[in-house]
């Protein structure tokens, strides 16, 4: 699907957002596409943020996951509004093994109150090769301010 | 609903698994009650972890809320099997305001391979007012060696 | 948790409502309670709505789980308002064996655009036994005329 | 994605227990494709299937979309193993409008254990436009006998 943008600043609106987002930072998350309904999202893999085999906590996949989810939506709000993950469901499919993680996001279906959001998210390995580890489905809402 | 745990150990496997996980440590995670079929887990509120309006990031309630649910199922599993997340669905009831937050989980059906837990994530003002700020419907898997 | 309705007349608006859910009397389920936050269905077993085992089919839980948490958000709503399904999960925890069977909805938190409702549903044997069967949470959004 | 499947008779399989799933035959549900990993099931509009409006109800779409998933994950079921639901999400997209409805499931992720399928449910109109409808997220178990 391909969407417009009603705001066209929604780059700049997007990447200051994600700005304010200390949890971004504090992982080492880092906001690499910004489209019109899509976002992606980048975290290297961290010994600090492990569940208890070593693998990537599942938590904060799904931190990466709702953070991108939230701004592919938030790409298609008019300017001046907000966005607030309503809910989400989270599949864990594969281990998080990988030396980094992406996290993908689209919209599915994008709406004047809420957008539902699909991402995918990816284990790569140091030769670079992607493996889906996990898929969110979520329910973000557009606050008029 | 009260439970039977079939590892004596249980508490103690619990904790030392807690201990392995480092997302726990590095977010400032505390595990609190370990029961048969329940776990609670507090988290201060710390302001490197927020989303854009200074609240604390649904990843990070989904992370204690995951590692909960996780150890509530474990707490009933046989003694040297493992615990995985499958899924989980969260609802973000209110904004994730309070001085700290605490996880709370609930077995609602155990079962030899999979087990169907509840998290309630409260936040607590400095009265120490409760408010409800998220729920999750989580699945485990017990692995055996 | 106990709820006041804003709308004096929220019991006739719901049952007037359900009457118009053709589903509903072609699957042969009844209305039983409906109060402030808290809606009751029940649905007893027939042998035309199953999955290849002869259990209730799990859409057809899901069909009166949804109607009953629908009605329990809808009798928070204003007058005049209408109520829709955003999303649900449901968790299947057990085969749905009964003679009937009982979906029992509470909102967990209202609100003016979005209400979350979490509902259980009970197989009910010849003896009056209980068995928790299946467990749903869901979204649902009031639409103003 | 493309699969495999382990049973060379996965096709008879899934048709055979499809016939017996009453739920199907009831509501008007016809099996229309079964390959590796993938089923579509089609659905007519029936006025007896509605919700409040008079759109098809949220859990008969729901009924053929868990049909549609569990059987895309049978498909890759070695012979005699039996298929249950775990545990579904679906986030409604638009109102059930169309004439006719098609549950299209596609596996995410098979596994020993567990398969993850997604499906999407369009509403086709009667000059055949398609449009999403809803989506679901799903976790399937395999009962070995």
């Amino acid at each position: 699907m391909s969407f417009t943008a009603k705001n066209p600043l929604f780059a700049i609106q997007v990447r200051n957002s994600f700005e304010r987002q200390t949890a971004m930072s504090s992982i080492g998350a880092e906001l690499l596409i910004v489209e019109p309904g899509k976002v992606e999202i980048a975290l290297p893999y961290r010994s600090e943020l492990t569940q208890q085999h070593g693998y990537l906590h599942a938590g904060i996949i799904t931190t990466i996951a709702d953070t991108a989810c939230g701004y592919a939506a938030y790409t298609l709000m008019p300017a001046g509004s907000e966005v607030l993950s309503v809910e989400f469901k989270v599949n864990l499919l594969r281990p998080a093994k990988g030396e980094r993680f992406v996290a993908v996001a689209n919209v599915l279906k994008p709406g004047r109150t809420l957008t539902v959001v699909r991402a995918d998210v990816f284990g790569i390995s140091e030769s670079d090769e992607r493996e889906l580890i996990a898929t969110m489905l979520a329910t973000m809402i557009c606050l008029q301010k």
